[in-house]
Order: structure tokens, then sequence, then C-alpha cells
């Protein structure tokens, strides 16, 4: 008999990126929510870079924050340099990113949690998952945890990062442990292969960490943040934390000679490590192979925080013995000296193919079991929030017997994650692309609140507060509008003269002074929108005509078997994924609009 | 062979309270010193409750300060609660403490060993001692790292606190691991059995964490802190962080009538554990059987820091199952709400009876290798980090064949500390008290400079700020007397006058008012030094006395078998621990008078 019996609404496992999203979001909601982790030090900890953002992630991030989440607050109440990627491009690539002090997101992240009702953050150990079988269908009912005590809830999401089955790899040296220092998680793998889930394997990797006082900085570059650093979430009106520079240095035909003559001491090469990595955050041994005539490679050092003297090495991440490592910094700019205070390494872990969860990350054969995060084969803190966010959400929706919601692909970077997830699969760390999101335009970081706070508001996701300051932002544009259209300037409307190349904001309020007082994030808007119209609404067209598509649906009990038409690969597929549109189905690689032709036909009958 | 070999002077293995103190002390004296860690993210954790200091123990902190250490600078930066315990007693009672914002403090002591010269803090796994066979002695020469690699030194100081085969309870539940969340550490056990140390068992626990949003404040006592907090370290001149209140709350008779029903189920009553903890440190469950006629006991809630929410809950250790700590905070006022965030448990570990070393505490078998902190039966971050800067300084003095240095049971409750262990060793968890120490008047917080600091700049072990600092106040004290010898009120001398009982340094300032320029640190010392001067003169004497019998020094390689006068307990007793003086024999448990006379008689010969 089992003597302690906890009963919540929902439990997380796992602390991180994607688990504190998943907790936060599902107690919003009102879900009575445990978050369960090892280690009560760890939570929203940045196991890898110290930094939050980049191209198409500083997007999510955003979208994050839109739709109520944490990350946004976190990293601008945290952060120690900010950058507004790509601000000579078009406002579609604008990407924020910024360094953090490490400790105190993870603190704020932590305290976040720890203040938020409906939410009990607890050290626990989750040793198995508990599952009933009910009229042929298993469900999850909870969790056991070491030391006899059970959570029992009708939904359990699951993020366990990089800990599922992990070895770390450095040179030939293998141990088992999901990062420096931490063990790994065995109880669940035991689980999800007893519920029959397809496992996979992955790799990923880390760069050595070193220690400021041993680097010469006047031999590097020095890399500054924005003057004026711009917030990420929707709430913060200035990021008033101290702002510090990063550096660059590179690699030579020195380093990469070393490299190439120690290949065969490289996990990756030496067929110790089978498994894929992230494509494109290669491991310097990958980029010295795959890139054989660049001569030298960016190194980024970033600061972890402004308590600690540890620097991250951006773009060096390693697996190499080391030796191998010691030596290479030797040959570097800046770094002939530097002491390594924590050693690159590879790690391999288990991930389920997503393609086993619905869009709303609920898995397909255990009703009531979420997945979030690197256990869906993703890779990144933000893709992890992204969809932490949307499985702690739909697991309360789905306990409260609501529906569940999921952004659709031209509303959010979001929507096109768990849609290429669940449909396409992934045969390497997922990573989110601009270049992945066909309505890019429509998804810019600017305009993330319009896009999804009014849904976020409808289900509860977001306080009073986010929703008057959004009310009052739409007022604020809508005002503006209407002066604008009202102005004349050369007897033009003034809405058309701002569409002139020429012609800035700035201009325009000299030339309507009633424009001043337009709040700068609400003038943002005004300014694209106007100037941007012809390829939005080209892009909404494309759209409607895709909304027209996604509106056939498709029970998830259709029977493929009864087309007698299907080619079997079809088929197969189909039943696979069990798409729930037909504009799903049509995303799924191998099928062919014939294919999509005779489905559509069926579901007419 | 092992590609990987680095070559230190001395090597420390852990890096909590006494690791860190070790390192930093090495350091500083000039020895190349690598400080190996398994976790970088726990270099200065507090793993129990979140405070620094106490009586006794806060007269050690600044006996650390006053030798150059970490420890009271830290406490100074990262309080949030700083208090004089007994500041109605006399001066020799008045003990400094502080409660700890325990990731700033942790931070704190990362930042100072990061940027300390000569030190470099790794990330490592110890997996073994290295040692080798000279002349028929044994010594270190080394330790082998997880991940094919070796650290080579000719001195190695074992810090490992309490993670040597540790395994938790809580209820049933046992679970390997030193404390939550982290692994223990079975290499290092190897290697010691295998070098012939004795080891013996102890256990220790730690209360459950709660979380403040769920605690009723309203029902509890305030405790606030000093109005004009003192500083610990001798080089900080005010504390500025923000200080907070802490609370008191008391368990009741229903508390008590449910731990008696459940003692069948706590580990330490049904057997499952039988080595034996703290007798000043109890866990309930002890309190409740050994002082059954108390109808209640105090509970201290000490926050965790300014941006968490997780509260230590002093006064509560249990190792009692989880459905006993749930119904246990019901029946507590202002805690009936209240949501557990860490469960408390109790931990049983290996440690090396410390007899086995000499006062320096180096190893009397293995040459080279030191012992500080819980590995030698200690209890307390006070008594570690005391111990670790005197193992980590003669680790280094030793390296550089130079003598070593241990201040005597008259000048520090540290000199206390290292001799009761290595003469007397412990058979509980051993905690500093004042009532240890004979000499107390003389062992007081004000005057750790005093005693230590001119040792500690002789040693090279402060730094030119400090000395100066130093000399400074030495002068002040001059001067003041001067004035205070010169003065004459009521035709009686100064220093004559303040010595009656109703007279103040400000009512002396008032009649003499060039005094009122001099440093209130410094009158402090001429005000005690006067007023205490029969008291304390007494005592001088008295450390005379015995100082003439240290000063019989006994040979290390002394033959007790020789003396055949002598009883066979007292030539056991002396031939194991070896005292380096007649006066240290004669403190050891049962060598009487008669034992010390004859080996006085041999001595002489």
């Amino acid at each position: 008999m089992t003597a302690n019996v906890y009963q919540y609404d929902v439990i997380v496992i796992g602390a991180g990126h994607a688990g504190t999203e998943a907790a936060a979001a599902a107690a919003r909601l009102g879900a009575k929510t445990a978050l369960l982790t090892t280690n009560l030090d760890t939570v929203g900890q940045m196991s890898c870079n110290p930094a939050i953002g980049g191209v198409a992630k500083g997007q999510i991030v955003r979208e994050v924050d839109a739709l109520g989440g944490l990350m946004g607050e976190a990293i601008d109440a945290t952060g120690i340099q900010f950058r507004m990627l790509n601000r000579r491009k078009g406002p579609a690539m604008h990407s924020p990113r910024a360094q953090a002090d490490k400790r105190a997101y993870q603190s704020h992240i932590k305290m976040r949690i720890e203040t938020q009702d409906n939410l009990d953050l607890r050290q626990e150990t989750v040793e198995d998952l508990l599952t009933e079988n009910v009229d042929g269908r298993d469900r999850v009912v909870g969790v056991q945890v070491r030391g006899d005590a059970q959570y029992r809830a009708a939904a359990v999401v699951l993020t366990t990062g990089t800990f599922l089955q992990a070895i770390m790899h450095t040179g030939k040296a293998q141990t088992a442990g999901g990062r420096g220092g931490e063990g790994t998680t065995s109880g669940i793998s035991g689980a999800l292969a007893r519920l029959g889930f397809e496992v996979d394997r992955f790799k990923t990797g880390t760069p050595p960490r070193l220690n400021a006082r041993t680097i010469d900085y006047a031999k590097l570059e020095e890399q500054p943040g924005d003057d004026q650093p711009q917030a990420f979430s929707f709430l913060t009106d200035k990021i008033v934390g101290q702002q510090i520079p990063c550096h660059i240095t590179y690699t030579n035909e020195a380093v990469h000679d070393l490299i190439r003559a120690n290949l065969d001491r490289a996990p990756m090469y030496s067929g110790q490590i089978s498994t894929r990595g992230p494509r494109y955050c290669p491991s310097i041994e990958d980029k010295v192979v795959r890139f054989a005539d660049k001569s030298q490679h960016q190194l980024f050092l970033e600061p972890e925080g402004h308590q600690t003297q540890e620097v991250y090495v951006n773009g060096i991440s390693t697996s190499l013995p080391r030796d191998v490592q010691d030596e290479m910094f030797k040959r570097i700019a800046g770094l002939e000296n530097a002491s390594i205070m924590r050693y690159g390494y590879a790690v391999e872990y288990d991930f389920c193919p997503p393609t086993q969860l619905w869009p709303h990350l609920e898995s397909k054969s255990v009703d009531g079991l979420f997945f979030a995060g690197q256990i869906n084969g993703t890779t990144g803190y933000e893709e992890a929030a992204g969809q932490g966010l949307i499985a702690g959400a739909n697991a309360a929706m789905v306990v409260a017997g609501k529906p569940t919601w999921v952004p659709s692909r031209d509303q959010a970077y979001i929507g096109v994650l768990v849609d290429d997830l669940v449909t396409a699969g992934t045969d390497e760390p997922y990573r989110m692309f601009t270049s992945r999101a066909e309505y890019r335009l429509l998804l810019r970081q600017d305009n993330c609140d319009r896009r999804l706070t009014p849904d976020a508001d409808r289900l509860g996701l977001i306080t009073a507060q986010r929703r008057d300051r959004f009310a009052s932002k739409l007022a604020e544009i809508e005002q503006a509008n209407t002066i604008l259209k009202a102005a004349r300037i050369q007897n033009t409307p003034g809405d058309v003269y701002l569409k002139r190349p020429e012609i800035d904001w700035a201009t325009m309020c000299g030339l309507v002074p009633e424009l001043t007082k337009v709040d700068s994030s609400a003038a943002e808007q005004v300014v694209y929108d106007v100037k941007y119209e012809g390829y939005i609404s080209r892009q909404k067209m494309e759209v409607e005509k895709q909304h027209r598509l996604a509106g056939k649906r498709i029970p998830t009990s259709f029977d493929y078997g009864k087309i007698s038409a299907l080619r079997n690969e079809a088929r197969e597929k189909l039943s696979k994924i069990r798409p729930l549109s037909l504009d799903q189905a049509k995303r799924i690689s191998g099928i062919t609009p014939a294919d999509i032709a005779l489905v559509m036909a069926h579901l007419d009958h």
C-alpha cells in the first residue's frame, strides 16, 4: 500500500523551459497543477548557452509572452545584453536576442513558479508513469515518485529534456548523465517502452566554459549590445539592467590542423556516436570536416552573468578529448592562456518521434499524456517553451472538458512548430527558422500580441493587466489610423502618403503634429500595416485559401483502409499521422495531390 | 595510457565550505591549486539552513576572516538578516549570526574562487586517489578523474561532506545520494578503504522547505534583525543589503501525538538507521521522545533569499514519512495550508575518525593527504570552513617545505576544534560550543584579528589591505590607551575610572572629548581590555602554565613500548594518537596524570 497520494488536475514532469511554461499555463487556466523536478535548484536552468532569442527564436519568445508565458519577462528582467538581429532587413526578419545572467534568469523563473496560484513546485524524482486501460484505450492516471508516493491526475506533461537514457561523451570517456554533474532518468524510459512508444535517439553537444580571468580581452573584438535595448515582453516598458559586451575571436588553420589530426579520437567520427545531432548547430569537428575550405570559424564569447567569471564559448561545441580541447585554445588569439572550467561534451539521449502526438501535443495512444520540448526531438530553449505552453494549456483544457487549441501556421511560429512536428516528425534535432514559415510576413516579432493575445484572452491564459494593455494599444492604433486617414499632405491622404518609400514615421509626425502623441509600439504597427499592405494582403488571401482546405476536417477515427484506390504508402502514412484536416494531410511527406483528392472524395460521402 | 595529466601543487576535492576555504588559502600562499567539484553550480552551496554564525560558530567565522578566509566577507555581502546573539551576556558570549540569501551567497563564494590567482576551479568527478609507496610509507601523488584524466600534486585535500556512501531516508524510502537531487561519491570510499583508513558512519538530517506563498504570516511572531547590523568581516565597513525578518511558530501536543503515533515509521526508531546524529541538532522525533515533558518546541522560519519563496523550517528536521510531514504542518499555527517544496530526510554517510590526523589535518598514514569538514566527523558550515582553511594552508606549506601552523587552544576556537578532533575524536557529529573552550574569555568575537591576523600575516595568508587595516586599528588602540591613561577624572586616571561598572565608553567620551575621535572597533577593544583585565590576566597566567607543558614536545617517532611501567590502555592510546606534546597527551581521554609523569620522565632521558 502506498501511504502518500497527492491529487492534482495536471502533473508536469521536469522544470526546464518546457516544463515551467507548461505548469504555469495549466495553473493560469485554473488547473490544480504539480510541477515535479529532481532538483529545485535547477528550475529554469540554461543548460547550454546563456542567451534567449535569435532569428525565428526571438519571435517565438514574443509569442510565448503574448500568450501569457514566462520567458519574455524573465529575460527582460535578467538580460545583460540585448540586440535586435537583422535590423537592416525587412521587419519579418527582425529578431530579438539577449544574453542572460544565467543564475538570475533561473531565480526569476523559479520565483514566478513559486508565486503562481494553483501551482505546487516540488522536488520529486519520477520513477514510473501510472496508466489504466479503459475499454481498450490506455490513459494516464498519474506518476509514481521515489519515496513511496504517488501523484495522481488526469493529465501528465512529460518534459524530460536530454535526461532519458542519457550518455555523455568526451573523447573515449563515456558517463551516464543528462548534463554536467546531474543524473539520468531511467524509470520514465521503461514506462514509455512498456506503453509501446516508438523511441529514437539524438545527440547534442556543448562547448567548454572558460574563466574570464584567464582571457586576454585586448586581443578580442568587442561586440556591444544595442544602445536602446528592446524588450521581449509586451509588458516591459524599459530594460533597466546593467548591459555588458560580448567578445569575438576566430579559429584558424592551426586549430583546424589539430582537429583533423585527432578526428579518430572524436566520438562522432570514431563510430562511438552514431546518432544525429543538430545540423545547424554543429560541433567544431563537424565544421572542420564539412566546411574544409574555410580557414576560420567565428567564436562568440558569452559571459554567463554579472556574478561569475564563467564564459560560454559559442561556436566550439566539441566532444574531442580534453588534451585536444586544451590545445585548441592555446592556438586561438586571446585564449592562449585560458583556463577551462568545464570541458565540452556530447550527449546522446532518447526522444519520442512527435508524429505520435496530436497537434495539441497529447499522445495519440495514451490519453492524457502530453509531450513537450526535447523529448519531441526539438532543440532550443524557445522551441521548448513554445511547446510547453501549448502542452500545459491543452492539458488543463482537456481535463476541464474544454476544446483544445493550437495556433495555426499563419498565426504563429509556434503553430508552424507543432504542425511540423506532428505532421512530418524530424530526422535531426528540430530548430526553428524563418524559412520554415510560409507566411513569415505575417509572423513578425512586432505583432505577436495582435496575432495571439485575443485567443489567449478568450482561453483565459492572460492577466487583466495584459488584456488592458493590449486593448489600449489597439485603441491607439485605431486612433492613429483615423488621424492618418483624415490628414492631407500635398492633397494626398496621410495613409497613402506614408506608403512612399522615402517617408518614415518621424517625417509624418513633422507633417501631422497630432501623430507625435501616438505611442511608438502602436506607430510601428501602423507603419507596417500601411507600407506592407500589398504583401500582407496577398499572404492573407493565400491563408484564406488554405483555411478552406483546413476547414475540411477528417475525423480521427477515419478509416483509410476503405479507400481501395489509395496507394499503400499513402494509406500507411495517413493511418499513422491521422491528420485532422486535408490541409495537414497535404503536408505529410510523400502524400500527393491525387491522394488528397481521393480522401476528399470519401470525406464528401 | 592516460592522455591528460594536469600538474598542480595542491588539489582540493569538493567545493563546499571546507573545500573553498582550503583552495583559496592554498592559492593565497602561492601554491598552484586545483579545486575539483562534480558540479560547478553548487560551489559554496548551503546544503542545510540558510544561515551563517551563531553561538561559538560566529566566532569561528570571524577567525576565518582574520586569517584571510572567504566566509565573513561572503555573508556580509549577501546577508538578509543580522543579529548579535547573547548581547545581554558578557562579551565572551556575544556571537554574530546572519541569515543568508542562499543563491547570492553561493555566487559570491564562486566568484571569489574564480577570481583568485593561482587557483583553477574545474568541474570534475574524482574516481580514485593516486598514491605511491616510498620507503614503506604511502604518499598521495594525485587523483584520477572521470573522463580519462589525472591531476597530480604532492598534496590533496579531501572535503567530501556527506557524499561518501551516502543514503537518504524519508520513512521507509531509501535513496543513494548525499543530498536532494545530487549523487554520491563512491570511488573515494574505495580508495580510503584500500589505504587502510578507519571509516565510521554518522547521520544528519534536514527539515522540509515550505512555500512562503502558502504560509499565514499573520499567525506568526515576527523576529526582526538588529537595527544596526554588525559585519562579520574585519574588512566590511557597513552592511548595505536589504534586511528582512524571520518568523517564529511552535509545535504543540497535537503534533507530538502525531509523531508518537508514527514513531514505528521513523527510520531512527524502526531500526532502519542505527548511526549517531548530532545531539544538539536533533530531529523533531528525537525531541518528542527525549523531552517528553515539553508541550511545544519552537520553529524558526528562515527565508532562503530575496529571490525565492522557499522557507527553511529550523527546528523540525525529520525523516518521518511524507504523510506524517504533511499532517504535522496542518496542525501548526500559520502553517495549516503550507505547501512542502522539499520533504525532510535523514542522510547517513561515511566519515574518517579524525584521530587519524596530525593537528595540521594531514593524515598520519598517507603523507600529503589532508582531511577537512564533515569527512572528519564535524557538522556545521563554520566548523568546515575553519578546518578547510587550516588544511589548505598547511597543504601549501608542506608542499613548499615550510613548517606547519595550527592555532593553539588559547588562540582560537579553530585551535580548540582541530585539537579536540585529532586528540579525542568524536562519537557524534562534532559541533563547536563556547563550553569547549577553556579560555573563552580570550576567544571573543571582537578580538579575532588581534588573536590571529599577526600569524596570518607572517604566514602570507592575508592581503596588504588587511595588514594595513589591522595596523591602523592597533595604532588607534594604542593612541586611545595613551589618551585614557593621561586623562584625570576626579583625580583618577582615565583607565582606572573606566573600570567602574557604571561607566561606559559614551560616558568616558563625555568626560574626555578627545576620545570621541577613536574608532568604535578600537574603542571596544580598549573597554574590554580595561574592564576585564583581571579575568583576562588570570586566564593568560593559566595559558602560560599550559604552554610550559605544551613546550615539552614528544617526537612523532616516540616509542611508548619502551616505557614498561605504562598501563596497557595508556600505551595503546598514546601510540594511536601520537600527541605532539605533553599538553596534548594530557587531553587524551583516559590518560592519567601518572601516565603523563611516566612519559615526561622518559622524555627527559
